[in-house]
């Protein structure tokens, strides 16, 4: 019987433990994508309570708040701070087996050094030292208490990144904290913003956007501005891959029909996104940025809670659709106009996990490790999720080239992901050795565990730290 | 070595054995949704030989019966029954490693006191000691021997559920058998007998049914019928999940049109499809009953074995196809007429669980556990689907909220399988304690056990016992 | 700590070494379906050193060298052997969890008397050490140091088998050498060379093929004339399972376009299809053969890698696709006109062996083991992919009918991918041994390991050995 989330944890052999501890522990974390604010970080905010740093959105928290039957009220609504936690520990130790319940602990003892088990009993008690500790904790010293070496935050391209501006210039943070570009509004055609999303874009750029032509050199200009502000890495969010063909006079007329306030058939919708990743991509290659695809998400399915909270609260899914066919052309379209970038491909459907890194392995060459599969996203980020995405890059692929973990998070209290992945990691490792199904070469252990914690993500995005 | 399915079967670990002994094992059972006859019960059969009890009917076995290349003669044909139990036996004992192989043990095991492994050479004399034992076995007695708390059976909305009320009258049954509520002979419109089953509602019910605001009385009248009669459960069978949005006077068209006779288009089929559904929810939310939804099903592939021997005989398979996008419009549909039920999702291909589980956690909230992912269903229902189901729930939701095992049988031997699954669950949630992945707190290992194994069923179903 | 393995490698339980030393080991090895070229084993050919013998024609290897970056020269371009060596063990080193790493040392192992990783370091000295005991190594002394009992390799059927002929002439061969029937480019009615090709099945057949009648006659002769040089065994690559429903006028019409160059609709391709594999059916079934259908294969995703190396280069993955309603479709018109013949189901995306082996089941009967799930292919074919496999089977089907594993490939090398295949499946069993789930009935065990390694393939094909 081991003890509760000790030194060991998740390490269930020796080689393990010494691959963990000797290797991984002590590496710099390279968050290479995230969702926190560079506001913030540059505003270094403090926080009243740990409901402010802990509960104030984070979705994943609130589904299980859901799951359990609490009200809304003490998830988004006007509870106060006190009730929320409550709540929280109540839904929590209810929660046996999921991430929650390891990433809220590892949080707990990292960041405020506390060691019992939340639940509604020691809740009053948590309360009270993390309140106490978060006095002293600003969102910065949560990130230099991390030992992170690189932030890649998620940005509109329309987005001037002055705070990218700010934190860089007054560069007192250990941390580099680069842009990342993630362009969904200007790909997603039929959303009912997008005629006022261009003119904003044409604003940015500085003429109007009123052809393919005007729209190209405006993504050319932006993508440009970005990476003289660090960027190296872009990021699209897709329910399913496009892939339409379509001339660039038919793309135009669809456009401006788009532009217009017309509705688009879901064909032209494809032909405009087909293009456009066509066109970003090139920007992409010609930069050596990283380009990551997201894809199998459904947003918003409960409407009723949608009018209430808007997007990003809790309220997603994994959507079963089929990938293999359109996305092999649209990499193979990328490729034969000598523009596919270095692709990082995440499916939040894990079912996807053997046939994406199947495709991508198709496109593979030149670039160490060009193609990756990307770690285990959202819905499946947990032991047995990043189990099998190790196992499936192992399998299928080659996972000393692997890039490794990411936070993909909202808080700053999470990059002890990163610990969490790093033992899952040396853990599989271990069983391995010690199964006798790879030699126990310390020299090759090393340079792998280091790599797929480390080292490979920063070969691989050439980012200057 | 352990020994062959011994006292602690499956219980690899100390927490693990002290988990399922000290709170699992003695439980009543909760089996919440079953097939078996309640005219059996009422007329308390008996039984004159052991493949009466356990092979007529039980298609499970007939499928690694015919894997095996047995003559369908001594499946389900005119084989005597010892003839018949000896092909079981030689089946058998190739299946290693099927859940049948279990069950079947665990069964000669609890209710006949046979320890000792089925097999060619043991047949004869099982035969004859499981034959002696049966003298003093009926069915009542079976369910007696098992500790059923409730059974609820499934139940068409035609039924008069008369052996329901001759059972509740009688009142010397320890187990409270209450019926379920299956209207798939309603749902269904291109079925060829859909006319008829109409017009025998339309008895039932009191008046012919020739609109749907008939149709929808008749259904009304059903529900209260069977909320009289102790139902809290609904069940539905569905290929895939429909959704088609129609107006009522739409509807009332494709109704009279199948009530005609006249063919329909697949989107009139799932435009009735989905107004019936929305309609029933109506009845079940406001009636707090729990909707069941058991999704992915292909039936009667073998139209050869389906001419001869009809439905529900070994002849369905698993379905792959797409079911988040309209299983969430559906699902939001009822919610935004205020009437989503608590639902339980099931489907009969596992890759769906983390699909299912996500979509489903978009309309959590007020009721705990309100929305479910069902126990390992049918093809599903062995170690590696229950703890990959339990896995599933614990990764994305809320494991402490699960309702449990249930039998999905036609036999009055089968309530074992809760056993079953009660060792796979504790031996899972054995191993995460003693991996330190959750705290040895006595109290809520308790109550999370205790809850799945029992009380969350007692709560979630709210039928008085 | 195991040793790097060793004797008793994958073997974590007496009773798995037991199983596999004293049942698996020694067995020959009945290799049912693989690419290797009956010429090369008439002329019993030998090589210059390893790289011919490894590397040559292997596109698994091919794929990691890409994927970690190595320059097509080395790979498939003109750099010398040496250099392209170099490149594997660079690579190798680095796929830790591979079966690569594990195939190509075990090969190193048994073939050349090797027992040092791989590696950058010892990749020089290996390089001699393999080179020098290559030159007492023909491609029969291969096929003889594995103890071979059977080899069917994948014929065209306009081939004149002229090798099989000459092999089994010359009669000094251990191991029987038989074709397989593979008639893609029969069936593949769009692709570019159908009409070249079915004259040149005209010219093998002796009458011009200008009408279906024509086409199921020449099918018929060559049918009969493998079946005259050893044949028991066809085998189909298929995207996805085609069905649509044609009458043979129709047909006739459809077949009438594509050899006048006419364009075909997707259902008219598919119409063809169904008919063909209808009428390859009946052939199989009469003749008594097996039929393999290898589905959800995409091939020759990188138009680029296409353009400059053609088909079979490392550029297929796996297809996400719907199987069941069609199989199933297929294989019920196949039963319903009294030819479903004995089939093996593979399909290349692992999310549908529970559904495969459903869909199978249904048409279970008669014949033992009649519809198998094949073993774990190409992509899947790693210890993961094996483990699920046979789990599967286990869990929905009869394992002790399985007829176990193939090589399928066109090294010489490869035939201790059967000793990988039967210590995981030893291993396997021995867990469920160990664990009590299955008794320690020796007679019982030997029978299931036995059979699964070899006598259920010799039985169920029923080549004379």
């Amino acid at each position: 019987m081991k003890a509760f989330m000790d030194r060991d944890f998740l390490l269930n052999s020796e080689t393990a433990k010494h691959l963990f501890h000797d290797y991984a522990e002590d590496l710099p974390i390279y968050d290479y994508h995230c969702h926190i604010s560079p506001k913030e970080i540059y505003e270094n905010i403090h926080y009243d309570n740990i409901t402010q740093v802990w509960l104030y959105g984070d979705h994943y928290k609130w589904r299980i708040m859901r799951a359990v039957g609490i009200d809304e009220k003490y998830i988004t609504g006007d509870g106060s701070d006190y009730e929320k936690f409550l709540s929280y520990a109540r839904a929590l130790s209810q929660a046996i087996g999921n991430p929650l319940y390891h990433w809220s602990h590892l949080e707990l003892k990292r960041y405020f050094g506390i060691e019992e088990p939340l639940n509604e009993e020691s809740a009053p008690r948590i309360w009270e030292q993390a309140n106490a500790k978060l006095k002293d904790l600003s969102c910065r010293n949560l990130i230099e208490m991390s030992n992170v070496a690189l932030i890649a935050t998620t940005d509109d391209p329309v987005d001037d990144l002055e705070y990218h501006r700010l934190i860089a210039e007054e560069g007192s943070m250990k941390a580099k904290v680069v842009p990342a570009f993630r362009p969904d509004r200007l790909v997603e055609i039929t959303k009912p913003d997008f005629a006022q999303y261009i003119a904003k874009l044409g604003e940015v750029a500085g003429f109007p956007i009123d052809s393919l032509a005007a729209l190209k050199q405006a993504i050319h200009y932006r993508v440009e501005y970005f990476h003289l502000r660090g960027s190296r890495i872009s990021d699209h969010g897709l329910d399913y891959a496009p892939y339409e063909e379509a001339t660039e006079e038919q793309v135009e007329i669809i456009l401006k029909k788009a532009l217009n306030g017309q509705t688009l058939t879901s064909k032209e919708r494809d032909q405009y996104r087909t293009m456009m990743l066509l066109i970003l991509s090139r920007e992409y290659a010609s930069h050596d940025w990283a380009m990551q695809l997201h894809l199998a998400a459904i947003r918003n399915l409960n409407s009723d809670l949608f009018g209430k909270l808007g997007p990003d609260v809790g309220n997603d899914a994994i959507l079963d659709v089929h990938l293999a066919e359109n996305l092999s052309r649209l990499l193979d379209a990328m490729n034969r106009q000598g523009s596919l970038p270095k692709t990082i491909l995440y499916s939040l459907n894990p079912t996807h996990n053997y046939m994406l890194l199947t495709v991508g392995g198709c496109f593979a060459g030149g670039i160490p490790g060009k193609i990756q599969l990307g770690s285990a996203w959202w819905f499946n980020d947990h032991i047995n999720g990043m189990r099998e995405q190790l196992k499936t890059v192992a399998d299928v692929g080659v996972l000393g080239q692997f890039i490794g973990m990411l936070t993909d998070s909202r808080s700053f209290l999470s990059y002890f992901r990163h610990e969490y992945f790093r033992r899952i990691l040396c853990n599989l490792i271990g069983e391995w050795v010690e199964n006798g199904e790879y030699p126990q070469d310390e020299k090759a252990l090393e340079t792998i565990v280091k790599g797929i914690c480390y080292n490979n993500a920063v070969r691989y995005f050439g980012i200057e730290l």
